[in-house]
């Protein structure tokens, strides 16, 4: 057997997710379902991590095991061939038997998007409209305050699935790309909702529903109730997975 | 009565184009369905031209009549609250009870869009995915020789449906745009897939399975066989309507 690292990309829009679940097409399930075609074997596919419906992915990274006698290519040209428009495959490595997509995963580096002004049907499936510019210096102050190891409990859904909510934020922060203004952070581990949630307090800070040091009295009190709004899914785009793949 | 001209933008991947038809949704039904809602009257709407099923606009203008009582904010808040995501109104317009959004028409702008390497779920909507890079300088060869007035007859389906075929292209050329190579054609106006085979037919120029000046023989022999591919719908954007609106 061999074990395989896939990187991929998707649209989530039309997914309920990563997660092969009853009720609805999953990221997961047609993955598995293209792979075990071309291997003619049922064959498990194990994700990076969950992700939400209507969440993007501009890398995602998911491993499986097949015999040795199936080239590489098969999981690159052969796989894309077969794909929907709306996943692909960007590259195929081969990893250790112990290797997991999971729990390998030094971090990762999410995008959340918003635009401005008229609706507008091209940017509409990856980014949340915002009526007025928020102030961009006051979501930074609160950013910068996100940095850090803190226990982001009061920052994540009450469906977490997890007990240690402590996680390690290396990078936080807004800025403008085109006509984009994305909220970029990069951490070695997010809880349910955890960015959704951030990006939403965010930007209630940024129009001063909210004070920037607010995330200090969310730590504090684990208070999910303080911060700002879990934003719509389709804003989020998973945009980076670091691993050690030497 | 008023007469209004509405600047629309929609990503048309899941519209059989803008013309009403028996079989599949298309952009001008549903548009004219929401006003006919939001006048209480069943409601015409006049495009400013046809365009194929998956072609997506930019800017795309159309004209419709309502009784004076109902104020124009009806046709851009109340209108983009109940479209789908796919149709935005961009612009609400008085016009004169004479104004044609298709005969007023001055001239269009569309861009036909490729992009290269692995397959990208977030530009395969909107652009055609190439393996290999083309010789820009060549397909610029072509597009120079087909600025003018011509007759284009050979450089549109059989389906067309006009007898006069001659058109004056103002601009035509070929250029990177970030990621994305853009061939961008302006004229007086279109012949049925005229953009797409113009497109198609400077892509084998790049690829060098055609000669620059088979333009000159393509206009003067009238033979559709000459040129290049008819490529895909869903590269092709309609980006800019010119009126005289003073």
């Amino acid at each position: 057997m061999k074990r395989y690292l896939l990187k991929i990309s998707f649209d989530g829009t039309n997914y309920h997710g990563w997660q092969r679940q009853p009720n609805g097409i999953t990221v997961q399930e047609v993955l598995e379902d293209k792979i075990s075609d071309i291997v003619k074997s049922k064959t498990v596919v194990h994700g990076c991590s969950r992700t939400d419906a209507g969440v993007h992915a501009k890398e995602f990274y998911c491993h499986f095991d097949v015999s040795d006698n199936i080239p590489k290519t098969a999981f690159t040209l052969g796989l894309n061939s077969c794909l929907p428009d709306d996943i692909s495959v960007l590259d195929c490595i081969e990893v250790g038997s112990d290797f997991h997509a999971r729990f390998n995963a030094l971090g990762k580096r999410y995008t959340y998007r918003f635009y401005f002004g008229n609706k507008n049907p091209f940017y509409d499936r990856y980014a949340l409209r915002l009526e007025t510019k928020p102030d961009i210096n006051k979501m930074n102050e609160f950013c910068n305050l996100v940095v850090g190891e803190h226990d982001f409990y009061g920052f994540s859904s009450s469906k977490r699935s997890v007990t240690d909510t402590v996680r390690t934020v290396s990078e936080c922060n807004v800025s403008f790309n085109g006509d984009f203004l994305e909220f970029n952070i990069t951490a070695d581990g997010f809880l349910y909702n955890m960015v959704r949630i951030l990006a939403g307090t965010s930007l209630f800070v940024g129009y001063r529903k909210l004070d920037a040091d607010v995330s200090n009295k969310i730590f504090f009190n684990k208070d999910r109730s303080l911060g700002g709004d879990t934003l719509v899914a389709k804003g989020l785009t998973l945009s980076e997975v670091f691993y050690d793949l030497r």
